[in-house]
């Protein structure tokens, strides 16, 4: 298939490269250009806007950082909706904002452009390998046309509901996910105050009720006090930031993810942004008076 | 071996019967006695009180609801300890006060009485099929000496450290619960108020760092209204309450395990402390707006 694709950090990157590597005609566009390069060497084509990126294209990508740089790469001046042409999608792989995210698809569907949201989680071996979960919102016809795409792109990709469901679902995640960190965290620096054999414990965790990805994977991190990443406490907080602000406009009270989004806020602010989201537990320790 | 058994609940009873049908030699006490006659039934002694119930015993098990009623079973007017040998170990398997735990514990070491504390996890199922999850504190050469007899009654058996150690994995177990149930319950509501497909939203978490026991076994009652048990909440709220006053004692700061205690006590407090744990969802979805 034509596809552009917008955003080539270290997730678009590997992702572009993908679909290049599938066989397809792949036009790549970065803010900073010379990330275009490797995948140039790899035969894709330049464009030196997203505009220019999205004409001609049957299908366009988008992997950024945040909601406004989504809104400038689509609505912007040299935006792709002035390249999209009638009957193209826009897949917007990004994790933004569920709320910019439907009026950006209003936007499109008025043009005659299908928009899907369609965020994911596995980061960025998950992006190298192929592997990464996707969860998808808007039109299901549109999510059909581009789904041999995303299954270079992922190993699960699932259908949630209209434009901005995949992003709530994104949201869901890392809710889920905060609470989680926090009540590890927390459980850990319990046991080592009170001079548990910790091995023993995760040992004796395992496979009851209280078992978890993150108490699998990350809970040793909590005990060492040394953060590798894993997903950046950072980009985590943006997503907290992204779920409480649709809460907010749901009416949904989260206080257990807006307590993790402070622990994180504090964090980037002190320095640690680039470090795992299992670093929520420096804070917990911190608090206990364990030595970092 | 000579066994006593003290306490004969919905735990205490089935524990009670499987070492009866592995052969060994029980006598049993219940503070309401017609609970002891199904034991009689299948070959037990009975005895007339804790004292009674220790006397001539190799090791005695207890198994109550708080710490109050372990202090009286152990060391009240007619407890267990006025009845109990030198060489003799004690294993309690109520989930108790660390604290509570390791001032019977000595007070039993001056006698020549060894105690283990050996809280489970895996509810009365485990109970009934013998596949609980035993974490233990004492003694490793009394463990060594129960051993056969835990065998009998859990899956897994785990040394976790000295006296009050077993009762301390127990609390972590309950405070990492926590915050998983109120944090899956505010993805749950976020999702429900957003238009979300829920079932398509969970196949998509399945995989991922949001996993765990929680999200698989108890999303759905949040996402229904309905808590079938399961764990009693008032019994969570109690164990909370346990880890909180330890936490509180080794200097250690758990604000989310306390914002769910309050939530479980409110929640017990309008007579819904004997639904399952996950109605923790009920106060978030009401704070959602949520019908019940």
């Amino acid at each position: 298939m034509r596809v552009g694709f917008i955003g080539l950090g270290t997730m678009g990157a590997p992702m572009a490269r993908r679909l290049l590597e599938a066989g397809h005609d792949v036009v790549v566009h970065n803010r900073t250009r010379e990330r275009e390069e490797p995948l140039a060497a790899l035969g894709a084509g330049r464009a030196a806007s997203p505009r220019e990126c999205a004409a001609g294209r049957e299908v366009v990508f988008t992997m950024v950082s945040d909601t406004p740089d989504l809104e400038q790469v689509v609505l912007g001046e040299t935006g792709a909706v002035h390249g999209l042409e009638r009957g193209a999608v826009l897949v917007d792989m990004s994790t933004v904002s569920p709320a910019a995210t439907r009026r950006i698809a209003d936007e499109l569907r008025g043009r005659g452009v299908a928009m899907l949201d369609a965020p994911v989680s596995g980061g960025s071996e998950g992006a190298q390998k192929g592997t990464l979960s996707i969860m998808v919102g808007g039109p299901a016809e549109a999510l059909e046309r581009v789904r041999p795409l995303l299954e270079v792109l992922g190993r699960t990709i699932t259908h949630v509901g209209d434009s901005g469901a995949g992003q709530v679902a994104k949201a869901v995640n890392q809710v889920i996910i905060a609470g989680t960190y926090a009540s590890v965290a927390e459980g850990m620096a319990l046991a080592m105050k009170a001079g548990v054999d910790v091995d023993a414990l995760l040992r004796a965790l395992a496979g009851g009720a209280a078992q978890s990805w993150v108490l699998e994977n990350r809970a040793r991190n909590m005990l060492t006090g040394e953060y590798p990443l894993g997903f950046r406490t950072r980009l985590h907080r943006k997503d907290l930031g992204i779920a409480l602000a649709e809460a907010r406009e749901r009416g949904v009270s989260m206080p257990v993810a807006a307590y993790v989004e402070q622990l994180e806020a504090g964090l980037v602010g002190r320095g640690y942004g680039d470090e795992d989201v299992s670093n929520v537990a420096r804070v917990v320790r911190e608090l206990a008076g364990i030595d970092p």
